[in-house]
């Protein structure tokens, strides 16, 4: 079945503490070409078929259930390759 | 800066409560067309610059510390597209 990917990240001018610890703890453990971690969520929702509608469906599930406007933002809601 | 964008996933093998519980609320709220959610990870890294031993590096890095090989998989390790 077909499969929709909506990426969430934390909005860029906010701080990610979660993405900050985990920068420090690469940094410690010496990748230095490492110059700044963000930390989001990724949903892989299957779905009956791909219309339209559904797609629509699914972009205001991200924006209003998925994801917390006030600290991040829907980064895409695209069709997972096929694997 | 050049971004590398880390997708982690739950294993499909195994179970997924917190997608479960998304499914749920989702099945509740009338959402009948979706059948299915997982829930991971989307790590962006911010690198100095693109090259075959960074993106070696922080595969290396996705693999062994930014997921947890027992339960979840590395989806994707790319660049991200410009924007």
């Amino acid at each position: 079945m077909p499969i929709l990917v909506v990426d969430v990240m934390p909005k860029a001018e906010l701080l990610d503490p979660q993405g900050k610890a985990v920068h420090g703890a690469l940094s410690r453990l010496g990748h230095a070409a490492v110059s700044g971690v963000r930390v989001g969520k990724r949903f892989e929702i299957t779905i009956d078929e791909v219309t339209p509608e559904v797609i629509d469906d699914v972009t205001t599930v991200a924006g209003e259930i998925l994801s917390n406007s006030v600290i991040e933002d829907v980064v895409s809601v695209r069709e997972a390759d096929a694997r």
